[in-house]
């Protein structure tokens, strides 16, 4: 989801979120992991109990870190190729609450580098660009801590890492960087270098560094795991979340290439009734009679599932609307209703939130107390 | 010699320069325009008449944009891996040239970059910028315009060109970038990526760029040919020089990593009599009875070469010694210190203009009139 489709697969069929944990050699998140993160932060966090976050590498050594004193600190990202939707809010939300709850840095690159050299995207840096400050819009309304929090753009900040992305570089051959990123004769030298530029910013603090992020973009991190402690820094920790469907359907990841199959947060209510009405994918009967009779599906049912993964946080009410949907007392017209409702309200304060966020843009990209700090050091 | 070794064959054996023209299909540079060049320029330059510069891209073009009041700009540059020799410094001398001759923009590249990333060279970044800074002194020493030349450093002036190495790293793929450079599955995806940030300056002007450089940096100027007229820039045109030899015999170019092969710009008067007299590879007879008797051969011989490519600017002086020689009246002992007496006038006159280069880098790299303008750029 964070940095987009630089992955080594794209996420388009059905996921088996276990077959990835075998795969990437990641840590299944398990409960008492989990109760111990809820505990040293203060409070539980739905994404958590509810397994939205099922993976990780090393988190268990960034809570030790933490209760020792050693402190970590959060980096997330987002590759600014075109307008955010629902789905891209997920790992921002989470590091928020994190940074809330842990009083600890927050680092968010833009990578308008990238965008600009994926081929396929045919943008120019230009719109690349444009698109940095309205996704940066959209991640500062999330409400990250201005003093704690750095947002900084590739094409703007290359100087201050461009020792430490040389120092990286110099360490990933051609070899690594085709096996890991699945890069082929046709790539462009721009891209090939790419990887070195997602992996200096685990270097911005001597500290760990935690990255939550959906499992798809933990090759990267591999990566920086391989060379990190050569550098010497500490190897990245990640937290790994599942994707939230598309609206229309069951599997993969929302894309921005197929609009009916995603919210937008700029979508007018209107809009998301329409979307959710006419696309989203159904866990329920054919008519209200069979429903009421046989009942909904909800494990299938996308309307259940956003209200499940992101938009329903009460875990009563989530429960609630399961067993009614599950029982064929509620019909898959009532559930749209209930989404289309979480989903407006959701968007209307967002839409709030990103008006005043224009004020605090340049704190958070220029001179806050933590965005002043990094333009006065080079990463080295 | 400009830049270094990322060049896609190593200058070893002897050198058939025809074979080069033909091998990278550049064109000879002829009578014609040569008288043309030197009488636009006002004056005649001896490694004209003597060929030591001898092929060329669109020099014509060069003169032609002159001539209808287009003007050109002129670039070079130096891969900072350790001290300068004097073979290095034959490029920046008719450089100077050709700018006082002809009133133009030169930009000088030092590759602190690239000569961290190759890593046979085992050098630090650290170290890079510090050789940055002193062949930075010994190019100033050269004599170039102030107002008219900009110093610029890779790891410095990174963030104004990177929006510019984007847009060329996206017309270049790995696929070009392995035939041209013969990079293969080990090179690092630093290395991978320089290409473009050497070829980026090509387009600091909207004029035609004009390299003068050795003729091994030439794949650099064939990519660029390639990709300049699709980004709305100008074809680089480029004037080659041959290679200084060694000290040690007449094949191939001096190299930092046999230092008796080279004088450097640091070396003191007894050091070039030791090196001139012990390594110098003599056209001379075995004996000075064979010598007067059969006399030398100034072709081969380095001592009379170097007089005649570099450090002897008087026609009438370099045949009279030519002569001399050749007929066997003058020895090989005769000629070598002939040549320790030049390389010590010139490297005593270096001394001093290095020393007053000191107050003049800050100049150069930053605030000259060129330097402030290129500050405030980006190149885009």
């Amino acid at each position: 989801m964070v940095f987009g489709s630089v992955s080594p697969w794209e996420v388009t069929g059905p996921v088996d979120y276990d077959r990835l944990i075998e795969e990437f050699g990641t840590q299944r998140l398990d409960e008492n992991l989990v109760k111990e993160l809820e505990s040293l932060a203060g409070e539980s966090h739905y994404m958590l109990r509810r397994k939205i976050y099922y993976s990780h590498r090393d988190l268990d050594l960034v809570l030790k870190d933490f209760r020792e004193g050693r402190g970590f600190f959060l980096y997330t990202g987002r590759g600014p190729s075109g307008p955010m939707h629902i789905g891209h809010m997920i790992p921002f939300h989470f590091t928020q609450w994190l940074q809330k709850r842990f009083k600890v840095n927050v680092y968010i690159q833009l990578t308008d580098d990238e965008k600009f050299l994926e081929e396929k995207r045919r943008l120019s840096l230009e719109e690349t660009r444009r698109w940095s400050y309205e996704n940066a819009l959209d991640i500062i309304a999330v409400g990250f801590d201005p003093d704690r929090t750095f947002i900084f753009q590739d094409t703007e900040y290359i100087r201050n890492i461009y020792p430490a992305v040389l120092k990286v570089a110099k360490k990933v051959n051609l070899s690594t960087a085709r096996a890991v990123f699945g890069f082929s004769l046709s790539t462009n030298i721009g891209l090939i270098l790419f990887p070195a530029i997602q992996i200096v910013p685990t270097f911005f603090e001597r500290k760990r560094c935690l990255i939550p992020a959906a499992i798809d973009q933990d090759p990267y991190w591999r990566v920086q795991r391989d060379i990190a402690e050569s550098l010497g820094y500490k190897k990245a920790a990640a937290i790994h979340s599942k994707f939230i469907p598309p609206l229309t359907g069951f599997q993969g990841k929302m894309s921005s290439s197929a609009p009916e199959s995603a919210i937008y947060l700029s979508d007018p209510p209107d809009v998301v009734r329409t979307k959710v009405m006419k696309y989203a994918f159904s866990g329920g009967q054919p008519t209200a009679e069979l429903h009421r009779k046989l009942g909904g599906n909800p494990e299938i049912d996308v309307p259940f599932q956003w209200l499940y993964m992101f938009l329903e946080e009460d875990d009563s009410e989530v429960e609630r609307i399961r067993e009614e949907y599950r029982s064929g007392r509620m019909l898959t017209g009532e559930l749209k209703e209930i989404l289309i409702k979480k989903v407006n309200e959701y968007l209307e304060i967002h839409r709030q939130r990103r008006e005043e966020a224009k004020e605090l843009i340049n704190t958070f990209k220029y001179d806050g107390k933590l965005a002043k700090e990094m333009w006065e050091r080079v990463i080295d």
